[in-house]
């Protein structure tokens, strides 16, 4: 029988679950593995564990269903933006709010934070839609290969988010802005923000608290974004300047 | 009754309905105009044509139903890019393909073709397919507030996709580039064409092939994206070089 190919998919390991050259993978992960890939002892396959660790290694046993592999490489930050991004976004739907974490994550946000803004009319998140999305952001921090799990959260307020931020250069998405964004890498150094209005956009007061904070406003185009447009067309063309 | 505010829609018409700084909408704007946002004589609307234009009218009858507005103004090219776009995208599933029209519309294509490349694995898009993407383009265009309602076609190759193009730059998403996108305006005239791979991407022979009709490689970031995701990244940040 051929030895099957290295598995194209990646798999989570629990950080606490890589211990002197070996790792193993839970439940899942390793039914997925060893029945779904059908790999036998000697597969390679590459784990990540969410906290800049990528793993290269090799199918050592699969007692009882548990997968565990002797690791041939260890690698850091692979996939990873040089800087981090927050992505402050304005609640929207939950479609809307699904889709910025499937796009999102794979173009490197660090964090996303679903602000209950006023014009979102809803309150924050709670647990249950926080736990959706931070499922679909494992599965796309495996899909697109990266090695961080984006924190996923939700403010009640934008004074509870902006307090959360680190220091460093923050932008917000203006429609009314004269400003195209045009950093260049030398200036995109520390903790990145960038912030986009709910539907409706962000209200009048705000703008002004996001100014106060810092926040520099910048136009995305001439034409009407929705607010998971917006967000991540901000995503890409910031993590295009970038070192 | 207070009079009712102007509609923040905008209403699709007929370029053939405009005549003489006159236009009719089609019974199914026309309901939505008199019933859905209750407009009575004098209403202030927006139609686009699709086309390029944009007019702002004032209701002037609805008998039997039909809204006829009095143009006060019309204007040309509103929420369009300097410099047509186009989009090749490799085809990939249902949803993916829908994501693709609901985003690129807003950051302004003007025609997306979703070609079915080799390793697509699947024929060209068919009527109804076709027909059901196009009407997402048209929500998504009125949505966006553009006047020029994009083109939405599925060649049957990379060869027949390649004969529609017109003369100007053109680009091709490749992970493998070390090149970022750093085009000046004055670089991006003419008709622009992007090309990204469908799922898996596109073969040796098929990148062969665009870069020999002229398409230069490049990376849009060290991180693994979707189809869907790098056609959305690669519009976003090429958008934001134009004039």
């Amino acid at each position: 029988m051929p030895k099957p190919r290295r598995p194209d998919t990646i798999f989570w390991v629990e950080p606490a679950a890589v211990k002197g050259g070996r790792l193993t993978l839970d439940r899942e992960e390793s039914h997925h593995l060893l029945h779904v890939h059908r790999a036998g002892p000697g597969t390679a396959f590459v784990a990540v564990d969410g906290v800049g660790g990528t793993y290269e290694c090799l199918l050592e046993s699969s007692d009882r269903g548990v997968a565990v592999g002797t690791v041939a490489r260890r690698l850091s930050g692979q996939g990873e933006l040089s800087v981090p991004i927050t992505l402050l976004v304005g609640l929207p739907d939950a479609g809307p709010a699904e889709t910025v974490v499937v796009h999102a994550v794979p173009l490197g946000a660090l964090t996303i934070d679903f602000v209950a803004s006023g014009r979102a009319g809803r309150p924050a998140l709670g647990p249950a839609r926080l736990s959706r999305l931070s499922r679909i952001a494992v599965s796309a921090m495996k899909q697109s290969r990266r090695s961080r799990l984006p924190a996923i959260r939700s403010s009640a307020s934008l004074d509870a988010a902006l307090a959360l931020l680190g220091d460093g250069p923050r932008f917000l998405a203006d429609p009314g802005s004269p400003s195209r964004f045009k950093s260049t890498p030398e200036e995109l150094q520390g903790s990145i923000s960038l912030a986009v209005g709910p539907p409706g956009g962000f209200t009048n007061e705000e703008a002004g608290t996001l100014r106060g904070a810092g926040f520099q406003s910048i136009a995305l185009g001439n034409s009407r974004l929705a607010t998971d447009t917006a967000a991540l067309t901000f995503l890409a063309i910031v993590r295009n300047h970038l070192r």
